[in-house]
C-alpha cells in the first residue's frame, strides 16, 4: 500500500517553495515557530492515517441511509469527526479569542491536503463546518458566535452552505426561499434548497445551516438576497438544545463518488415555523456567502489536488511492481519481463500525473498563502492577486486532477477498472470537483468577464509581476533556459489574447469576447502552473542542486523532468486556444438548439 | 426520458453516408433488400428498448453475486437474453448453413449499436458469444461447430474470450496456462485465468471458454500458444450436456461500471481433471484468436460511440427544458431565465459531444462495412484498409467517448453526478473502453510499430487515396472550403510525420520513434475522424441540401456545424503533436524510474 501523500513533497512546497516561515513574522502568527508547524502537520498525517485513510473504501460502499426519519452513517465516519474536533483541527486557523490556535490558513490547507487524500467524502464534514464557522466568525453578532461558533468548534454542531434551489441551479440571483420577520427579531424561513453536502447525518448533535433566502418585499436578483442560520435543533441561552426546528430532510441524494458524505434535499418550513437569524446585513446575504465560497474554491483546488497526488503515488507503486511486456527493442522470448515503469508510455501516464497533481498542489497551497498575507498580514495586493487566482485555483486542480486519476487506472488497466483498487474511487470522487462551488464554465465566467479587469486590472498586473521575478531568478539557471524561453513565447500569446478581448468588452462585444470563455480558463490554467514548474524547478535546483545525495539529485531531477513535460508538452497547446479566442470563433456559439 | 439512439441518425449513417445498399451486390447478401435491413433493425430497437433499456439501472445496482458456488444475475438479464436469442440476432450475421440470417456485418453492426446503448452490460453476453462462435465458425471442424456452435446460437450456450492470466496482463506470449495431450486427443488444461467477462453466470445452461494455452513441449513466446475449446459442462454426441468439466469460478472482480457482465477469476484444471479441446492448429492459437481480437475491438468502437452518444442525446434532452441564468448580456434581474441551451459553453459542451460521437459511430460502422466487403466481397483492398485502420476504430471512441459522457455530466453538473439520472453510468461503463481489447497504448504500438507499415505500407496508401476521393467530392461544395483547407493543411503534417517516424524506423531508432506512440495515434484518430466529418458533411448537404423541411434543414445544418466544430477546433491539435513526434521529444522516455 503507498503512502496517500508524500510528506517530503509537502514539505518542500510549504518551506522551500513558498517559504511557510515568513508568515512568523506577522504579527497574528508570532507565537508559532517552524516546529510547531510541523508537529501539527505530523498529527494531522497521523490521524488522517489511523482515522480517514482506514475507511476510505467502506464510506463508499456503505453509503449513509435515511429510513424517512433518521440518517445513518457508519460509526468509522463518526469516529474520524471526534478524532478531528479532539485534536482541535476545526479552530486550527481560528483566533485565539474563539479558542482556536490561529494557525495561517497556509498550514490549514497543508493538514487539509492530507485529511482530502486519505477519505475526502468523510473528511467534507470538517471541511464544511470550517467554512460555515468562518462566516459565522466574521459576520455573526457576539451572541451569535457563542451559541453558534463555539459549539461548531469543539465538534458539537456542524455546519452547511444552504445555496442551491432545485428549480434555481448556480443562479443565485433568481431563488425563492423566503424569510419573514417576526416580532423576536427572528425570521420565519420557507423553501426547497437541494445538494446540500452535509444536510443532515447523525454524527454531531445539531447542525447550522448558513442559508440564502429572500426576506418579504426584498429587491429581486441577488440585490435582494439575505443569509440566516437555521438551525437544526434550537439552541437554550446555557448552550443546550432546544426543540426541533422545522427543517425537514426531505431525501438523499446518490452520488458517483463523494458517496460518504450525505446530500441532501431540505424543507425548510414545511410546518410553516422554521425559524432563522439573520447574519450580517439584510440583502448582503450574497457577500457574506462569497466569503464562504471563495474558501471552498480554494478547497476544491486542495481536495482535486490530493485525489490527483494519491492516484498517482498508487499507480507510480503499482508500475514500479508489476513486471509485464519488454522493452520494443528486446525480441528474445526468453528475456525476463520489465517493470511497466520501464515503459514509454507509462512513463508519460505516470509523469502527466506527477505534473498535474504537485503542479496543483503547488497552486493551491500558493493561494493559501495568499489568504495568510491578504488577512493577516492585511496586503491588499495579496487579496487583488488572490481573486483572480480563485477560479484558476478552483478550476486547473478539478479539472487536471480528474485527469491524472484517468491516467492512473490507465496505468493498472483492468485492474486500474475494478473496486479491488483505490484507482476508480479516487476518479469518482474527483469528478465532482469541476461542478461544485461553481463549475468550469461559472469560473470561466468570472474570470474573463470579471476578475481579469476589476479595479484596473490590478490582479493581472500583480501576476504579470510576479512572473517577472520568477523569470529574472531562471536567467541564472542555464538548465532550465529552455523551459524559460516557451514560457516567455507563450506569456506574449496569452498577453495578446487579453488584450484583444479586453479591446472586444470594451466595445461593448460582451457576447462574442466571452463565447469560449472556457477556452481562456484553461489556458490561463496553463500558465500560471507553468510559471508555478518553473519556480519549483528553480527551488530545487537551488534547495537541493548541489546535494549529493542520491535522493536529492532523484527529487531535483524529477521536479526539472515534470516541469519540461509541462511546459514543453501541455503549454503550448494554448497556441491554438488563443486562435480560436482571438478570431472569436463562432463554431460553437453559432449552434442553434434545433441543429442538435 | 430521451430516446437511447437516434433513428433517424442511424438510417443516416447506413443509407446516406455508406450506401449500405451497395452490400446487396455482393453473393452473399443477394437473398437481401432494404426492407429486410429495416426490418432488423426496427426490431433490434424494439427488443434493446423493452428488455434492455429497461433494466440499465437495475443491472448496475444489482450487480451479480457469488455465494462460492454459484453465481446469480438479475431476472432481467436473463429475459433480455432470451428475447435477443428468440429473434435470431445470435446467428444474424452466420451464413444459412449454420442457420443464420446472413445479414451483412454492418447491419449486424448497427442492432448492435442499439443494444450497446440501451444496455451495454446485458449487451455483452450476447456480443461475446458472437465474436467466440465466429472463432469456431471459422477455425473449429464441423464435429466442433455441430456440438458447440450451434448451441451457441440458439442461446442454449454462451461463449468467452480466456486469454489473460494474472501475472502477464497483455503480454500473451508470456501465457503459461498448460495443455497436455491425452490418448483421446482431447487436452488436459491447467491455469489460472483473469477478468474474463461473462466467465461464469445463470442465464445460459453452458459456457464454451475459448482458452490460450501453451502444450507441453510448445516453444516460448506467441510462437507456441494454442486455442482451446474449453466447456463448463461437457457436450454428449446427442447435444445433452454430460459432467462438470473442471472450470472453477474462484472469484468475480468489482468494476467500477458494466456492472451486470461478469468478470471473473477462472481456475481451469485445480482438480487435474479438465479437457480442453484444439480448435484451429497447434501453436498458431494467436492467430485464431486474433480474428476474434480484431472483431472485438470494433465492437469496443462501436459500444464506446453508442455510450457518448446515449449521454450526449440525454444532456441535449435536459439541456432543452432546463431554464437556467440569462444571456451574458441580459441584465435586468425581472427577465425570465433562458434554457440553459442557449449559454454559449453548454453549446460547446453538446456540439463536442455531437462531434465525438456521430463521428465515433460513423468510423465504427464504416470499419464495419470494411469486414462485408473484404470478407463477403473478397477485397484485399477493404481488408488492407480494416487492418489499419482498427486500432484507430477501437481507439478513437473509446477516448473521446468517455470524454463526451465527462460533458454529459457537465451539462446536467449537480443532477449529472448523481445516480438519479443515467449519465454517470455512461460514464463508468464507457471508462473499460480504453482499456479491454487492448489499452490505448498497446493499440498505439500496433499503428505505429507495425499496421502502417505492413504490406509495403499497403492500408496507409489506401487511406490517403479515400481521402483524395472526398477532396475531390468536396471542392465542389463551397460551404465546406474552409473545412477542406484546414483538413488538407494538417494532411500534409500528418503525411510528413509519418515520413519521419518511419525514416526513424529504418534506421534502427526503434526507442525513439515509438515513445511517443500515443500521440501519433491521437493524431490519426483526429486526421481520420475529421475525414468521416467531411464525408458526412457533404452527404448531408447532397441528400438534404435542398429540402425544404425544416427538419432537414436543420439537420444538414447541425452536421456543417458539427463537422466545423471538430476540424476547426479539435483537429489543429495535431500540429503540437506532430512537433512533439518529429522532435522525438525525450521529456517522457528519459525520466527515470526513481525521479518520480
Amino acid at each position: 500500500m503507498s503512502e496517500f501523500i508524500n510528506q517530503r513533497e509537502l514539505e518542500f512546497l510549504l518551506y522551500d517553495l513558498l517559504d511557510s516561515e515568513q508568515l512568523l513574522q506577522l504579527d497574528r502568527f508570532a507565537d508559532h515557530d517552524r516546529t510547531i508547524f510541523d508537529e501539527v502537520i505530523n498529527t494531522a498525517h497521523r490521524i488522517a492515517a489511523e482515522h480517514y485513510a482506514n475507511h476510505y473504501k467502506l464510506a463508499d460502499e456503505n453509503e449513509p441511509t435515511f429510513d424517512g426519519k433518521t440518517v445513518t452513517t457508519p460509526d468509522a465516519v463518526k469516529t474520524a469527526w471526534k478524532h478531528y474536533a479532539e485534536a482541535g483541527f476545526l479552530s486550527a486557523g481560528k483566533s485565539y479569542e474563539v479558542g482556536g490556535m490561529q494557525l495561517p490558513y497556509t498550514i490549514n490547507a497543508a493538514i487539509g491536503a492530507q485529511f482530502a487524500a486519505a477519505n475526502i467524502s468523510t473528511a467534507a464534514y470538517p471541511f464544511l463546518t470550517g467554512a460555515a464557522a468562518n462566516v459565522i466568525e466574521h459576520s455573526g453578532t457576539q451572541e451569535q458566535r457563542q451559541r453558534y461558533l463555539e459549539p461548531m468548534l469543539t465538534g458539537r454542531f456542524s455546519g452547511t452552505m444552504a445555496l442551491t434551489e432545485p428549480d434555481v441551479g448556480s443562479s443565485l440571483g433568481d431563488l425563492t426561499t423566503k424569510a419573514i420577520l417576526q416580532h423576536d427579531g427572528s425570521y420565519l424561513i420557507s423553501g426547497n434548497k437541494i445538494y446540500i453536502s452535509g444536510g443532515d447525518q447523525d454524527i454531531t448533535e445539531n447542525i447550522v445551516h448558513l442559508v440564502l433566502a429572500r426576506i418579504e418585499g426584498a429587491p429581486v436578483g441577488s440585490k435582494g438576497i439575505s443569509l440566516f442560520i437555521v438551525p437544526k435543533f434550537h439552541v437554550n441561552d446555557d448552550g443546550s438544545l432546544g426543540a426541533r426546528n422545522d427543517v425537514q430532510l426531505t431525501g438523499l441524494l446518490h452520488k458517483m463518488g463523494y458517496r460518504g458524505t450525505t446530500s441532501t434535499a431540505l424543507n425548510f418550513g414545511e410546518n410553516g415555523n422554521c425559524s432563522g437569524y439573520l447574519i450580517g446585513e439584510a440583502n448582503k446575504g450574497l457577500r457574506a456567502m462569497f466569503q464562504m465560497m471563495n474558501e471552498a474554491r480554494i478547497w476544491v483546488g486542495i481536495g482535486a489536488s490530493a485525489l490527483g497526488y494519491r492516484g498517482y503515488l498508487e499507480s507510480l507503486d503499482y508500475a514500479k511492481n508489476r513486471p509485464q511486456g519488454r522493452k520494443a527493442t528486446e525480441k528474445s522470448s526468453h528475456s525476463k519481463p520489465v517493470n511497466i515503469i520501464e515503459h514509454s508510455d507509462v512513463k508519460r501516464m505516470l509523469l502527466a500525473q506527477k505534473a498535474y497533481s504537485e503542479g496543483s498542489m503547488a497552486l493551491s497551497l500558493y493561494a493559501a498563502q495568499l489568504v495568510d498575507k491578504a488577512e493577516a498580514g492585511n496586503d491588499g495586493d495579496a487579496a487583488e492577486l488572490l481573486e483572480l487566482l480563485t477560479p484558476i485555483v478552483k478550476s486547473f486542480p478539478s479539472h487536471y486532477g480528474p485527469r491524472a486519476n484517468d491516467l492512473a487506472i490507465q496505468v493498472l488497466a483492468g485492474a486500474g477498472y475494478t473496486r479491488e483498487y483505490n484507482l476508480e474511487q479516487l476518479y469518482r470522487d474527483n469528478r465532482l470537483n469541476p461542478i461544485h462551488e461553481g463549475t468550469f464554465g461559472i469560473q470561466s465566467l468570472d474570470l474573463l468577464g470579471r476578475k481579469l479587469w476589476q479595479n484596473g486590472s490590478k490582479g493581472l498586473q500583480l501576476l504579470m509581476a510576479e512572473f517577472q521575478q520568477t523569470v529574472a531568478l531562471i536567467e541564472v539557471q542555464p538548465r532550465l533556459k529552455p523551459q524559460l524561453h516557451t514560457f516567455a513565447a507563450h506569456l506574449l500569446t496569452v498577453s495578446s489574447t487579453i488584450e484583444t478581448l479586453g479591446g472586444a468588452l470594451k466595445q461593448g462585444k460582451v457576447e462574442q469576447a466571452l463565447a469560449n470563455s472556457a477556452l481562456f480558463l484553461d489556458m490561463m490554467g496553463k500558465l500560471v502552473v507553468s510559471w508555478i514548474w518553473l519556480k519549483m524547478a528553480e527551488r530545487a535546483l537551488v534547495c537541493y542542486g548541489s546535494s549529493e545525495l542520491a535522493d536529492d539529485q532523484a527529487f531535483v531531477a524529477g521536479k526539472l523532468q515534470a516541469a519540461q513535460y509541462f511546459i514543453q508538452w501541455e503549454l503550448p497547446e494554448i497556441e491554438h486556444q488563443a486562435r480560436l479566442l482571438t478570431d472569436f470563433d463562432d463554431s460553437c456559439s453559432a449552434m442553434q438548439p434545433d441543429w442538435f
